[in-house]
């Protein structure tokens, strides 16, 4: 039984390239570490059939966990709690449990002003009827939860401090907590002067022989006129132990036959 | 008419976290400057059914384009042409052209070399029956190209310096044909002592009286104690000159209200 988990990046930036969606390698860098699998990411505008549309068809592949980021905020195009409305076949609400965490926040932010509840401040407390709101340590909007079929679903804010606060508070400890121990093991090896269909064959050979340890090949470039090859060796495992000595085993295996065609090896560190 | 593209991400190690996705921000720009729109990116594993599916499920989108990277090159795990093969519904078969291009390549990094054709290399060649091999200016491995509906899809490879040179040789002119003259032009102003509560409704009547162009804001926290937000102005089009005035009208518009309400203002060059 493993843990899965979808991201949902919203945004238009992310789409025009103007932003690099590093919210999303670091929650997977992040699931990863608590023993978790992000098994697909998905970009969209700030639109609201393409968000709904979207968390709809990640419930329908069944993963244990859905991870939205962005479109949360007092602004026009914030919509990804109207969105996930639409998805839920539910209604927005002005929830008063968002409206006290937006108060809790302000005056900390603000000790001698009184929050004033604008038309844009309440949207941010406006969220799916059968949601529940989750607190923001470090920014005015709260996140939400809700499941859809048998997803549990987290809408988090797109500003990086904001994502990961609120993951590492609220998420990660029910992300760790359903991975249940299990553990994700990873190696590097550097590798010069075979060139990868060279590479191809004594990987294959490798992983058939140490099937738990999944192995890929980077290729750097051509770096002094030899190539440059990175070779990545990851397992995920509920056994640390076994999972430490077949990734020992296959490290070591790999080194011996890249050695015999003389190729030359370093462990990246 | 508008020129969508989609974009597929192939590989673990996007969702191991490992590796920041750059060859989509990288390919989005490119797609946005050319005058095209991406409208939506999906990330998946090397796995041969998820990269099939998701190739059959952005075709039913039918975006102009669909552009996917990594999973191509010599061992098991670049399974891209396979997976094209299937979601095609037809076979792979060594493809001679493809051949006549590795040959190439290889001629030119090492004159004094024959090409041997061992059978990771004869793997690279090895393409949908109904696809045509794209020359790669800088790598072993030849991309492709195929229809799926009404869908034209590239498959390049992921390491970032043949993806750019694929892209630009091949891609780019296409993409920029088919977008026929339509511009993308934007503007960042950035606003310090508002929060984003404030400028919510400002950015809203701006953008009902300047309808084309888009307007996002960015909270990029409190710096010394002031909120600090950039604001991203777009639009598409393809009347360059009314464009240029709108946008010319909504900065001067924003920052005008902005300015009225104390805010400090700047221009982001």
């Amino acid at each position: 039984m493993s843990c899965t988990v979808e991201l949902l990046s919203i945004g238009n930036e992310l789409l025009l390239g103007n932003t690099v969606n590093t919210n999303a390698s670091w929650i997977a860098s992040r699931v990863t570490e608590l023993g978790g699998q992000v098994v697909r990411v998905t970009t969209v505008p700030d639109d609201l059939g393409e968000i709904s549309k979207s968390i709809i068809e990640s419930s329908r592949r069944k993963p244990n966990f859905l991870i939205t980021t962005g479109g949360i905020g007092p602004t026009f195009d914030d919509m990804t709690f109207r969105a996930s409305a639409k998805a839920l076949r539910s209604r927005v609400r002005v929830d008063t449990r968002a409206v006290e965490m937006m108060r809790q926040h302000y005056a900390r932010r603000f000790p001698n002003r009184r929050l004033i509840l604008t038309k844009p401040r309440l949207k941010m407390a406006t969220i799916p009827a059968r949601s529940e709101p989750i607190r923001n340590p470090v920014g005015t909007a709260p996140a939400i939860e809700f499941k859809v079929g048998k997803t549990l679903t987290f809408c988090l804010p797109g500003v990086p401090k904001e994502t990961m606060a609120i993951f590492n508070e609220t998420v990660a400890p029910i992300i760790e907590a359903k991975s249940a121990g299990a553990t994700f093991l990873e190696r590097w090896l550097q590798v010069r002067g075979v060139t990868e269909s060279r590479l191809a064959p004594l990987i294959d050979r490798t992983m058939s022989r140490w099937p738990s340890v999944y192995i890929k090949s980077h290729p750097r470039g051509i770096i002094r006129g030899r190539s440059f090859i990175e070779l990545h060796f990851s397992t995920h495992s509920r056994n640390p132990k076994s999972a430490e000595r077949d990734m020992d085993n296959a490290v070591a295996g790999l080194k011996t036959k890249l050695m015999r065609i003389e190729a030359s090896v370093r462990t990246k560190v």
